[in-house]
């Protein structure tokens, strides 16, 4: 999770909203670490945990990733879940909950239904204060400098 | 619809499971189309829909497909849904329903929390028999061949 938290820091430094995700192999060595890219890349769906996944694929030359850790500092959104199940991921940790965009605990809670095929083992809440303050202190600063009201709670 | 079925027929030449995408704009112009690519790419997210919408995007220089339609032969999965909703696509028209997979009418209905920020129009069953005729075929030819037991329904 440390290295996630860093990856979501960068992210906001760059005007991102900072999300990181760390993909381990099943001893627990990192494939792939990214954050949040959505301005930089343009794209709504450079999510931190799409641009692990790809990353870590790639890496392995496999296509799907199974046996691995995924760790990303805020509940996965349902597209980041239903990717983390297409790719067969072992085991989601995920820090803060996110009662606005999530997809796992809340919403549509994508592995709660006989349409998901693959569904992980779901740890969350993990160093969840460090992860949320790292969200709050960012839109905070968007909104004292007049940008999105957007918040995660 | 004629026009995602097509890519939807190239993609079973070439192994795929068939569904394809179109995207048009609010004049009714074409801006993408594709066909499912999961095993051309070693990706499971290379999905028909998600390679239209980037394409699009791409084409257009946008971050955002407002104004625009996708059409796909198949109810999109939950991933599929949730970037339908995030390039903030205006509507989805399809054609076979998915009980298995499906995403906006099965399992986790994407677009029906609050969680969702941007919910498109749904017009689903266009052409529907054709659709689900190509899937069939598919899968039909796989079971024979002694490949993959997963139908439709």
């Amino acid at each position: 999770m440390r290295r996630a938290l860093d990856e979501a820091a960068n992210a906001a430094r760059h005007g991102e909203v900072p999300v990181g995700a760390v993909i381990t192999d099943q001893h627990g060595l990192v494939l792939a670490a990214a954050g949040n890219a959505v301005e930089a890349r343009r794209d709504p769906t450079a999510h931190a945990e799409i641009l692990a996944l790809h990353e870590a694929a790639t890496r392995l030359g496999e296509k799907y990733l199974q046996g691995c850790t995924i760790t990303v500092t805020l509940e996965p959104c349902p597209l980041c879940a239903a990717a983390i199940s297409l790719f067969r991921i072992k085991h989601l940790v995920f820090g803060a909950y996110d009662p606005k965009s999530g997809g796992v605990v809340h919403g549509p809670r994508v592995f709660d239904h006989v349409t998901c095929h693959h569904k992980p083992a779901v740890t969350g809440g993990v160093e969840e204060s460090e992860s949320a303050a790292l969200l709050k202190g960012f839109f905070r600063s968007r909104r004292d400098r007049g940008g999105s009201a957007f918040t995660l709670d």
